[in-house]
């Protein structure tokens, strides 16, 4: 059905033209073997601590990956046939083998996507599969991998130092305990950096289920009456320099629009007494939403956690699904997101604060040559975050650079993140980043706009000094 | 003053590379005479039941043509100089001659657009005329023309054959008596496809002028009272049916926005009554529109019609114009879309309803990426229609496939539509389409990013599989 | 750091491939001499009347070009550092030789953007500098651009002859005595047209601070009463009677959205009264200034100037800055626009008016094809904007060609704009244009889309007709 056997091209992503792609090719050799630096993202640091091997390619590849199993899906195929647990009940959990299966069948939806160029770049770089996916082969494929993960060199450690992963972030719930990082730190025999993310989201929206549980949580830990807002400030501060003192560097927000509200002390209280009552509109949930993340750029400028924000999504579209699947089940979806007003009263408070730093998302193309370049072309606060999610992919990271470069350099960004779930993919994605910024350099360099001396450099910098100055590292 | 004799490039819409042009070439060659399926269009069926030579090239390229009219209309000249009939009276009737003479002496206005293209690839292959019109031939090229479509090959059936169309779906009003399309069924000569599209528009939104007299004219023909809620929708179900019975597979929905609104049955009758009577406030219209785009989801839940929405649009912007020469005469124009909230009603009651279609098409280039890909890289319902309208141009599809297929892939789209009132046309929009996927595919094999045999698979999916499915063809 | 020795490429912006290149070069050589038509920008006319040196480097390149003091503030380095004047008192004021070496130290942060790619390619054409700048070399190039600056070929009037340019517009406030383009046009020595162009923002829009005094200089200039709407729109009138004596063809509006508003003159006469009476609020004062610019239209209809509308930015984002350096100082960030809803009063009274010119600039790139192309295809008042601001850059230029010529085609344009306050950087911007203009038609020829005979035709008439005739010159 789709064409078979498919090595890995050495020069892929770059360009057809000739020219283009010899500078491509050499900018890129130059950053090719640079260390890993991950500065978000979503792996479990539990795996490094327990350091066991990968059960199954089912649970590497598929079922924790909703890049994967949404498309299957709207291929028709339910997901808990991919191995999600339906929280409703009932249906009987297929084997991995069985997954797999659905997958190689479905291989050929993936053509032209960033999953599918994940996908078969993972599988020929670490397993040394040139087949692609298919009915025919789904079976051989799997035991060849499952052989491949008993083996020692394919622990989680052994391919953490393998992938060169400096810094690796992870991104976790205030009330963590942050257990795992402590391990790690701690083992004389793991010498990778693996931090913290303080990530406050479902504590700061009272509409998100569970807040008044939450909240009461915190107060517990800060033993502050739950009912004082103040010492939920407290609380939220104190659990910052917690995550300050595991090695965080960065808080990071996720948020339907990236609103922030002024309000009085007092005002705010109101709205939490009211919140804590299950009194609050929905209006003024959001406005209180949106002051606390005006306080959390407070607490950033206090404290030195670099905030990320990650706006414009509706998240969990199919509430049916939701119900079923839980949240991250696939149905996430971009929305257009305005930044310049409402990070205003934010940037007047701390756009220009020395060491504020505020690495803004967007899944919303429109807003990258419109508003996020504009703002990190002006605010020394502001940093451009790389292009997320469904923009994490080789036509539109270049679409990116070509909307941003012009305006904002390429001093204003925050390097590369891989923003994954999926531990192995981590190589791939950064490679992939670091193939298409040697093609955007390559173009420039052939255009004449700038002198292969300074592409170089910057091929480097975005790399190397990029993620270090933004996230602190 | 623009460059004249003009021979079709074989080569025409392939990039310069050389490497990337010559796969493009042979991925183009597979799928270059496949049979032309267009499951969208605005054909009048009674000009194959006639089977008439069409009268003259005015007639042919000109007058209804809306594309061609509004852009010779804003170099300053009058509508009713390129022959459209002016409802206010008076103004005097150019000959077709001298409409053709005016629109040869516009024709460098036409450069670098669409309808250049179409027009210049159709006058090339369809009359052999290699040469640019200008003021100096326009008589020479009228009469060139005119002669050829006075013979037999040129009467609309040999066309239809010639251009080897399987199916083509007209667009219909729900109380058209479909006559044509059953002429042409019980024809033994013609052994074409011609089947009906539902379009409930005007029946459904209170504020459409006329709405009452047609909810009166659905009511008499279904015997049912014209002030019944009930009767109205069971009225419009029966339509559906007779549509379904005379070939329809699908229903078109053309709307500002995609907004669905949930409401109870009493509420929806209340606002009926209101609306018959002449009460009902705009924003109250506005919600029983949506309701009723949400009726019809459900009834396509029911019966089986693809459901279609082409939203986004701003009909008729110049009050005056609309006036004198009534709809579709070229003041049309898009606005900024969203699908994320205004389809959630709908896709939560039936976005992972098996069976049920809904093709979305989009004249807002941002919702592409934002919203269209992730919507139908989710839901198995939802396909991404084809760039349409002022985006179905060779640049615009190509940003097109970059903006969808990253996400989605190839096979959550719905193939090409051509949805043209300009029959002639339809093999170059479909050749035009055939041309640039291929391009687009040829970038990807030669980028390393896919294999040539999958390209191969998919540029033949795009034009057979793909419409055949989506529309249930 | 950076790349050192960059000589000038004279393929500069050219693509790789060499077919086209080759194509894009020859369309390039036969526009690159044509004198420039200048109709939109912000040079002082005094320079020209007054014909002295450039007084140093820094004054010429850094301290009032906001485009580069914005980027170096984003790298942390304070705006009075960059020669601006803290209107907040206090801070010593660097030499010009100092703010010269800030610069050239952060040179590295302009790689890849518009202002880079001017400055570079002014450095080496006007001055042989072939370096990059860098803290090393600055004051070498400090040296080195003050003699050259002192010498008489280095005079603002001598420029103006090298640079060929033909008419230079600039943009005054209503109430400016024009002397400057008096004196120029008076005096035998000076071949050029420099001509005034009507800005009335801050007389339109009671909210800008100091509107009430501006009314009441208007009412004085007029001998009519303060308090007289009737006088108000008489003054306005007059005053644009006066440009037009001192040879202007244009008024500007820039506006935050282009809002048109209709209400009767008692409505407006109210609105102004209470305007004056410091009673209006702030959604009356967003009314009435959308009246005025509909009034603005209709006394353009009335007296032929050129309307132009720059909406859609966000001014003076950072109020501490502000308050500190005034306006253009570098934070005014685009937000999304909407001109079809917002300007279809507007268009409803005067958009098939023959004689009536509206040009609408947008920095918001999802309206070039979604809005911008299809009201310029169809009204005949409607031309495009060239893309202006963040969007005058090569890659989006570019972008703004393949978005809005599929619709709009090339003769719907305005041609090419400066909007400079640099007027040593005006060849070089429209130099720029000319070679992105080459290489959008080269591209067209080579996929076989438009004969090169019609592209040399374009090339021309994009540089010589097109801002001829839209802006009336």
């Amino acid at each position: 059905m789709i064409g078979r056997t498919v090595p890995l091209d050495p020069d892929r992503l770059f360009p057809a033209d000739p020219e283009t792609r010899k500078v491509a090719r050499d900018l890129y050799e130059q950053v090719a073997a640079l260390p890993i630096i991950s500065p978000h993202g979503h792996v479990d640091p539990s795996l490094l601590v327990d350091d066991q091997p990968f059960p199954d390619p089912a649970e590497l590849f598929i079922r924790r990956d909703h890049y994967v199993t949404r498309l299957i899906h709207a291929a028709g195929v339910p997901l808990e046939q991919l191995g999600l647990t339906d929280r409703s009940g009932s249906a009987a959990t297929p084997t991995p083998r069985e997954v797999w299966r659905t997958f190689c069948t479905h291989w050929y939806l993936f053509a032209g996507t960033a999953s599918g160029y994940w996908l078969h770049t993972s599988l020929a770089e670490l397993f040394g599969i040139d087949q692609e996916p298919h009915a025919g082969n789904a079976d051989e494929l799997f035991d060849e991998i499952q052989a491949i993960l008993a083996t020692d060199e394919f622990r989680p450690r052994a391919l953490f130092e393998r992938f060169r992963i400096e810094v690796l972030a992870t991104t976790d719930d205030p009330m963590a305990d942050l257990r795992a990082h402590d391990a790690l730190a701690a083992d004389p025999d793991f010498r990778g950096r693996v931090i913290p993310t303080f990530r406050p989201d479902s504590y700061l929206d009272p509409l998100t289920p569970g807040w008044v549980e939450r909240v009461a949580t915190l107060a517990e830990w800060n033993g502050s009456a739950s009912s004082s807002y103040a010492g939920y400030l407290e609380a939220l501060a104190a659990r910052r320099g917690y995550f300050i003192e595991h090695g965080a560097t960065a808080a990071d927000h996720g948020v339907r629009q990236p609103l922030t509200v002024e309000m009085t002390a007092s005002e705010a209280a109101a709205l939490f007494a009211r919140a804590l009552a299950g009194e609050i509109t929905a209006a003024e949930a959001t406005a209180f939403a949106g002051h606390m993340l005006l306080e959390m750029a407070r607490m950033s400028v206090e404290d030195g956690l670099v905030m990320t924000v990650h706006p414009g999504v509706h998240r969990n579209h199919s509430s049916d699904t939701s119900r079923r699947f839980g949240p991250d089940s696939g149905h996430d979806i971009p929305l257009a997101t305005n930044y310049v007003e409402n990070l205003r009263p934010l940037l007047e408070r701390f756009g220009t604060n020395p060491g504020f730093h505020l690495i803004l998302f967007s899944v919303d193309e429109a807003s990258f040559s419109r508003e996020i370049a504009p703002l990190a072309g002006f605010y020394p606060s502001v940093y451009i975050g790389a292009p997320w999610w469904f923009l994490d992919a080789p036509d539109a990271v270049l679409r990116f650079r070509a909307a941003v470069s012009e305006t904002a350099g390429f001093y204003r960004g925050a390097g590369f993140v891989d923003d994954t779930r999926a531990f192995l993919s981590i190589p791939v994605r950064h490679d992939m980043s670091r193939r298409l910024d040697s093609v955007f350099l390559a173009r420039l360099v052939g255009e004449g706009r700038l002198a292969l001396a300074a592409a170089e450099r910057i091929a480097i910098d975005l790399v190397d000094l990029l993620p270090r100055r933004a996230f602190k590292l």
